[in-house]
């Protein structure tokens, strides 16, 4: 069905609000169908608000991910940012480009995987912009959180002498894409139906993220969306520290090891370079380190001591100690 | 210059928060830099949110319209939804996908448009995501505003004998619309500067807005970005209510009327069903219009009473007293 024959841009809206969005409450004082949404933020707390835009062709392919995936990838990138604040997620904005073959079935399997995204981590659908255009696929989404006030994790502090901690593991998502590049959705998924899962659903760390933070004892924290040899320089650079990771660490699925082994890749170069990982890279005083671990584990997901801070200099350590070339850099759209 | 001349997308992020996005302060507790922004939000208020997504093409074309005017009219459409809550803007986010033409020059027009129309308004950049795309220019704004706790006017508020007061003046950008269509740019300019500017470059009514906000009597806004022929019945259906539009009193700009009688366009027609005014639609009591007017003229805004809220039905009446026939309707997207 075409988005016309129900209405068009206002039936689409109707259709939105009804399905996924609902009434005022739970902080939320007006809801879609206004010309903005208003938000209570509960006392002693501060908003948080990320925004992250994907695009077909750039961010995620047709053949590749079906439309729920889309609209769940969408918001699992959002509420990684939220989760890397140490704050809990609120309301989402989302605004989309429809090309001309988004019929409405596409948008409604579009909307169940955001909303299955936001509801599994407590968040909910507050507004949006629906347009169409002759181009690709545009999934832009704005997610809010709160967090106790003054408590938001930043980057910037960090120490000398920290330690570096990452949640789960690894290259999952770069392994699941290379298969799909490879193999096609079919094909990928008989090599490593979780790789694939691992590349287009991705699971954000909120609860992980709200049981370290409930610690009080991280210093600093980011979440891996760039791999960690583009994204620890910026947590390095802010927080005004070196590092130095023993690669040897770096925590790496079963599932990995035995594909990679299978496509003649180097686990741990997907490891250190392999994007949108969506965990949690958190900076953490040496004597604080068993407390985070295990409110962290408290909650079913692990965590893997991988290096320090440092004074200055950025050192990648190959299991024989010997210092690895430089490991290679995170995903630019803009390079040459 | 191409983008990766520069460093690519952590050059660009460096570039615009030393240009564009400045320090922590005034509410902004985390900048431009981290994984989301933490803005405090102040004691007793409530958190406004609206998101508007222009895309090359479908919202603006590059022959008509320069970076810089691109840049101002996302943010205008953003504010004017943060003006018809009756909030105060607070903090931007720009999310952009950017074409292959797109060069730093371009870029940079672009945010000083952004940052000129935020400046103007009393609002700040605190965030985006910058993509890469094969396709057209996408620009995704998300507006953040405050309002005092309880405050935020809705479309929803309005009732049964309230009247209807429109800001400004309706259709001028429309018509500087027609005179792009018609002329291109510079042949539109010739015939009228200020039509094409009130097309390219729009000022939301946050200053009127704020005004009568704080006269405690508006029961029900919305902005006018559809055209009030499409508009008007929004705010009927949220407030329950049907309306009268006595057309002769809808204002039109002098200028408005000396085009469109040598372009032989009715003023009427286009004070109707033209979109992209950004001026506000106010329900107030009959009791409380002088305050309401006095509050809006006082900050240099003209006012007009254009009809009034009835039991049911939307008619717009003619000069002679007779009812126009279905008045035309506001833009969709999704038309077949």
């Amino acid at each position: 069905m075409r988005i016309h024959e129900i209405g068009g841009e206002f039936g689409l809206i109707e259709r939105l609000r009804g399905a996924h969005a609902g009434a005022a409450g739970d902080g939320l004082i007006v809801p879609i169908g206004d010309d903005a949404a208003v938000l209570d933020i509960p006392v002693g707390h501060q908003c948080v608000v990320t925004t992250d835009m994907l695009i077909e062709g750039v961010h995620f392919r047709r053949d590749w991910s079906d439309p729920y995936s889309i609209g769940w990838k969408a918001v699992a990138v959002n509420l990684s940012d939220i989760a890397a604040m140490g704050a809990s997620p609120a309301f989402a904005f989302v605004s989309l480009a429809l090309g001309p073959l988004d019929t409405v079935e596409v948008l409604d399997r579009l909307y169940d995987g955001l909303a299955d995204a936001l509801n599994r981590y407590g968040a909910r659908l507050a507004g949006g912009d629906t347009n169409a255009t002759p181009d690709n696929l545009v999934v832009s989404v704005t997610q809010t959180g709160t967090v106790e006030s003054g408590t938001a994790w930043t980057r910037g502090g960090g120490r000398v002498g920290d330690v570096l901690l990452v949640t789960g593991t690894l290259g999952d998502s770069a392994l699941g894409l290379e298969l799909l590049t490879r193999h096609g959705l079919a094909g990928a998924e008989k090599k490593s139906r979780a790789l694939v899962s691992a590349h287009r659903r991705p699971q954000p760390r909120i609860v992980a993220a709200r049981a370290a933070h409930a610690t009080g004892k991280v210093r600093a924290a980011m979440d891996l969306s760039d791999g960690l040899a583009g994204d620890l320089p910026k947590l390095c650079a802010a927080s005004k520290c070196g590092a130095t990771v023993e690669t040897v660490r770096l925590p790496v699925s079963d599932e990995l090891r035995r594909v990679a082994s299978e496509l003649g890749l180097d686990p741990l170069a997907l490891a250190l370079s392999g994007g949108e990982d969506l965990e949690l890279l958190l900076a953490v005083a040496p004597d604080d380190i068993a407390e985070v671990q295990a409110a962290i584990e408290s909650v079913g997901v692990s965590i893997t001591r991988i290096g320090e801070f440092v004074k200055t200099g950025m050192r990648f350590l190959a299991p024989d100690g010997s210092e690895m070339p430089a490991a290679g850099q995170g995903w630019d759209h803009f390079s040459a």
